[in-house]
């Protein structure tokens, strides 16, 4: 639905809804010519499936596999090809790197490079985490003219650069070759308002380089993916109502709060993020809880892995359910079948229930139940104008 | 379709469609576990179902609950998000007001204030009617410099505001401050453009307060929804055809009028309306059925009346089908389930027959089978073009 539409037909209201994500929750038939969600023992999904009304989502497009952020834009009610989170922003929002309006934030790798400059590795041999972290500690007093300068590690060689100050523009080129036997490339500016900045970021790469040249692996660095954080719509004041975000893993937490939800401390495990959500019940109408290993298991290509991931969630359900939402919405960001070991643009199971959802006589959750199932097939960004439209949250448009 | 595609591929034939809209036909289960179009009688409409192919409709957007206008426009093949018809010129077209292109319309509504000015009743006791008609008759000869002025009653304490002259705008503030304890609010400009006409709205005001100050009710008056009639595209010069409505209710008379159809004297019932289409089958290539008692039973939150009144539907059917018409639509502009004793943003059940239609192999007319139909859940606004072209009435795109 169009953002101002939602704006101006969005009503406050005493009800509460969840949306459960189960990432990557969309698979195909394996070996025994079933999909994960087929073989899995759901009886609590079920159960749900037969009091609500099931479909497929598509997340971003037909055809179109969708990462993370546009997975869970679609989610959010936001057109993903409108409103785009770019890689610096996702990376820094997966280390919890709270990103301010003026950050730039960019990708960075360690790699190494012989004598003559050129790329042997560009990870760097995969270094540890610490190592990444010590070499990041190192950099942190870098003094670039007008900017504040972060850098941050991430996993292994990977680390998150992001400079904070005034007129930063993210149109600068990856410096990443993409391959090997040939330097880092030079950053430069893909526009002219971006002149400024690219010169900020030639001198941090110079800089750098001085002070790990010595080193035998991880000497040099790549820079990619430059992003500012993105003008998103404010979900509590698009929706009128208070958000909160239930995640264990950071990115996804990032995500939620990009939107303006506020984020539980939610714990480990699907049991203390329900908790967290029972215990804050009061204090927000909407609830935002993302469950990662279904996707895990699935681009890990572990097709029983990814089966018992989703019997994980199907027994914490009933916990979920006694707290007696409004409505219940259980969906995926996108699909991630085990034997393609990937994200994919399958179209994704959902299901809904709510008290004035028009159940649709299916009683199975699964991708061949759901492709029959009364909500039919239908952007993933409709989905919570529709929850929110059983939660009495949207009022008529026109006389 | 978008409207210039239509204008383009459109073309004249020798074929007869009509369109029967049962408003608010859409439903949700009651107490007996099933919907009242599902448990209605509905033998012809089964049979019909048979013959054709059926699906949902989904009349604005996912989650939105369609007022009669939007609903309209759409199954008169307009995107009602882009073709907004006004409050006041509904309330007007309501009563059979003809707006003409310079005509400015409200809703008024008398209310009553105390010695202080302040409402003490929004609705003055929801004054009866005629009473309300005498003070519109008392007001018809205000006069304001360079428009012409209409008060025209419509029921209980509300009316109708048209001022008729050159360059008046709609840009006007609601004067209904929606509570009690206050004064009604003046008549603002919310745009330099309305300045003159609000200058006009606020001498009507002082002018109709001077007559009914001295009233122990309705004693002073609000106006809101202001607007002009819309420019919309006309149907018989963008399908090349000749289109009469035929509806007992006098709002659904001037939404086809507003599209260009010319309106039968169809009498007050079902038998008359069918009587009225036979009678001038020659004179029409697509004829409009508006059926309201539907949504009437359903708003009235009555199950029963409301599965009775599909059954009085179904009963007139046969006389319909006798005039063989290429193609007949069963729709609804919106759901009103009973259960909700309110329009409703469900999907909404269609039927289409015709010689070309490909038939699904579904044979009975409910909300569930609907969802399983061939012609899928689909937008409303597609249906019109999609029946034309069973029509022979779409020519071919592209070579």
């Amino acid at each position: 639905m169009d953002i101002e539409l939602i704006r101006r037909l969005s009503i406050p209201a005493e009800t509460k809804v969840v949306l459960c994500v189960l990432d990557g929750l969309g698979g195909l038939p394996g070996p025994r010519g079933r999909s994960e969600l087929d073989l899995a023992n759901t009886r609590h999904l079920d159960r749900l499936a037969t009091d609500g009304a099931i479909g497929l989502t598509i997340p971003v497009g037909y055809g179109i596999t969708p990462g993370s952020g546009p997975g869970h834009m679609a989610l959010f009610g936001l057109d993903p090809l409108t409103y785009d989170v770019g890689r610096g922003v996702l990376e820094a929002t997966g280390i919890d790197f709270k990103l301010g309006p003026n950050d730039l934030a960019a990708r960075g790798n360690f790699c190494t490079v012989d004598a003559n400059g050129l790329i042997t590795d560009r990870r760097a041999g995969r270094v540890a985490t610490e190592i990444t972290a010590e070499i990041c500690a190192s950099l942190r007093d870098i003094q670039l003219p007008g900017v504040e300068v972060f850098v941050e590690p991430v996993r292994e060689h990977r680390f998150v650069l992001v400079l904070r100050g005034e007129g930063l523009a993210d149109a600068l080129n990856e410096t990443d070759p993409q391959r090997e036997g040939v330097a880092p490339l030079e950053v430069r500016a893909l526009a002219p308002e971006a002149e400024r900045t690219a010169e900020l970021a030639r001198q941090f790469v110079a800089e750098t380089r001085k002070r790990i040249a010595g080193r035998d692996q991880a000497n040099h660095l790549t820079l990619r993916g430059w992003a500012k954080r993105p003008d998103l719509p404010q979900l509590p004041e698009l929706w009128k109502l208070r958000a909160a975000a239930c995640a264990v893993y950071p990115m996804y937490r990032g995500l939620a709060r990009l939107v303006g939800m506020e984020t539980l401390d939610a714990g480990q495990t699907l049991e203390t993020q329900i908790e967290a959500i029972r215990s804050h019940w009061d204090d927000y109408d909407f609830f935002f809880l993302h469950f990662k290993y279904t996707d895990s298991a699935g681009e890990d290509g572990d097709f029983d892995r990814k089966m018992h991931a989703i019997e994980d969630f199907d027994a914490c359900l009933p916990k979920l359910v006694a707290l007696n939402p409004d409505v219940i919405i259980v969906a995926g960001d996108h699909s991630t079948p085990s034997v393609m070991a990937a994200h994919s643009w399958h179209p994704v199971p959902v299901l809904l229930r709510g008290k004035t959802v028009r159940a649709d006589n299916r009683h199975v959750f699964t991708e061949l139940e759901c492709a029959q199932g009364g909500l039919g097939t239908f952007p993933a960004k409709e989905l919570l104008p529709l929850a929110f439209a059983h939660a009495g949250r949207l009022t008529k448009y026109g006389a």
